[in-house]
């Protein structure tokens, strides 16, 4: 569905601010509290948290991260689920989101109820109530930008930086084909999995790979260090060349990093733990410059520039 | 001057995703901490709180909130400025931001610069560090959202609910004429103010004034009141009529309620702290049809529309 009508009766703004205000709260439900822990102060108020909070934000932009193919409620879901990942990637927990949508005028009425639902969906599954927000005039563009607050899971945050040579490198799912296979907005953020590994010694670092491997892993690798990778060990969803795992982008997996020589203990507990989400040991962490013949060479690869 | 450029070499585009971020990173400077307590991780860890949280969003859009017209550095102080006035409504005190910015690939970097210089200024000013972000492609537009995180100063939370029949109604500054007089990005949010009236119990209910008191100050009215206006008492900018001040919107001023009777008292106590700071008693809460001959009549008047 195009998000854009030219019949003005069926656009958003033919309903005007407050009945517009008075709609998504409809559509959210139960994922929005009241006020003041939700939508309708200047602020939404949040219960004293238990640990360090984790803060993290994340849009969805029309052209850029959806487009008329993609059904509204899934452009929901998606930005939702993209914060999660971001969450994920630290062991954290989420406690509360807001949603600011700068929007066209003629937005339709049914793509933007599509989108509140699918934001209330994944509210609903995680448990995570939309908080606040903001509705603005954008003449020409969609753009939805989701802030997520969270928590520390396991007492611990896992950072991108820790890891160090000789560690084993992991990725939970598969990759590349993301776009082509509705992976892109159909993923599960990975956050039991997160938080269990956040509460593991030997996870020494860890991220959530949405630009590519071949990209993001630069930020896993410990200074003085290079990748060896498994090209054979990569887990390629159907029909996704080399290149594709490498460089697609939008995998939404976990990528860390394992004290060495711990991994066949590690593969059991996760293996009881989380029997239906694969992982992959795809290498180790080398000096620079002593990558063994046969190791993957990631300089001729790119992952996705935003800009 | 214009954001827009068409020599790409003054482009953000020309820089590319990694040397944009390290020029961000330096254009912050100190108002950005290192990760994880900053950008460059997954999320950004705060350290735990001391009460209640509180959490705002709001944008500033090219076309809507800006235009060529004001300055870049304008643009970034007034997107923080705006979310500072919301927590300053609250009664809360500010604890840490991220910026999420959707650009057009035109943008020219020198804007880009001023644009983060601006939000950089503001956060040495506040002590209010900015934590992450991100920065996402969006073709034709500008759209910058802000969140802040904040926290109860006094450990009380001045909500909109809470005014009775009887409450006088008080504002600080003057309303009226914020675009043409260049106040809707020069002006200070009223946090010093916000945090001292939150800690005082006989303010009730308070909000900021961004869409005109006509519109605003409903959501202050208890159920079956109605507010009672003196024309008079109302602080009009320089040039500005009574509809100007109004309905002319981004007044970031604090409008609220104190107990009946208590006038007096809390106007001397209020000089004694901010001498500086007007502060008007413009009317009091009356019940609903019992509007007094001469008070003002809300009804002809809007306020600001978003949609």
């Amino acid at each position: 569905m195009s998000p854009f009508t030219k019949r003005r009766a069926e656009s958003v703004s033919a309903l005007g601010e407050a009945r517009l205000i008075a709609s998504i709260r409809r559509w959210l439900g139960a994922a929005s509290p009241r006020a003041p822990f939700g939508i309708g102060d200047d602020c939404a108020v949040l219960p004293t948290g238990r640990g360090r909070s984790l803060l993290t934000v994340d849009p969805v932009i029309y052209g850029e991260h959806f487009d008329a193919a993609v059904p509204p409620r899934a452009v929901g879901a998606k930005l939702f689920k993209r914060n999660l990942s971001d969450i994920a990637a630290m062991g954290g927990r989420p406690r509360a989101a807001v949603v600011a949508l700068a929007l066209d005028p003629n937005v339709r009425l049914e793509w933007l109820e599509g989108f509140y639902r699918g934001l209330a969906a994944v509210s609903r599954k995680y448990l995570v109530p939309i908080v606040g927000g903001d509705v603005a005039r954008h003449d020409g563009g969609i753009v939805a930008t989701m802030t997520l607050v969270g928590e520390a899971a396991a007492g611990r945050v896992v950072t991108r930086t820790g890891a160090r040579t000789g560690d084993g490198i992991f990725i939970t799912g598969q990759l590349g084909g993301s776009l082509a296979s509705g992976h892109h907005w159909k993923f599960s953020p990975r956050l039991a999995e997160g938080a269990w590994l956040a509460g593991r010694p030997e996870v020494r670092a860890m991220l959530d790979v949405s630009d590519g491997l071949a990209k993001d892993i630069r930020a896993l690798t410990p200074p003085g260090a290079e990748p060896a990778l498994d090209a054979a060990a990569l887990p390629r969803r159907r029909g996704c060349d080399l290149r594709a795992a490498l460089s697609d982008g939008e995998d939404y997996e976990l990528l860390f990093a394992v004290t060495g020589g711990s991994d066949a203990a590690f593969l059991r507990a996760w293996r009881r733990n989380f029997p239906r989400t694969r992982l992959s040991c795809i290498g180790h962490f080398v000096r620079r410059g002593a990558r063994p013949p046969g190791a993957l060479n990631l300089e001729g690869h790119r992952g996705y520039e935003h800009l």
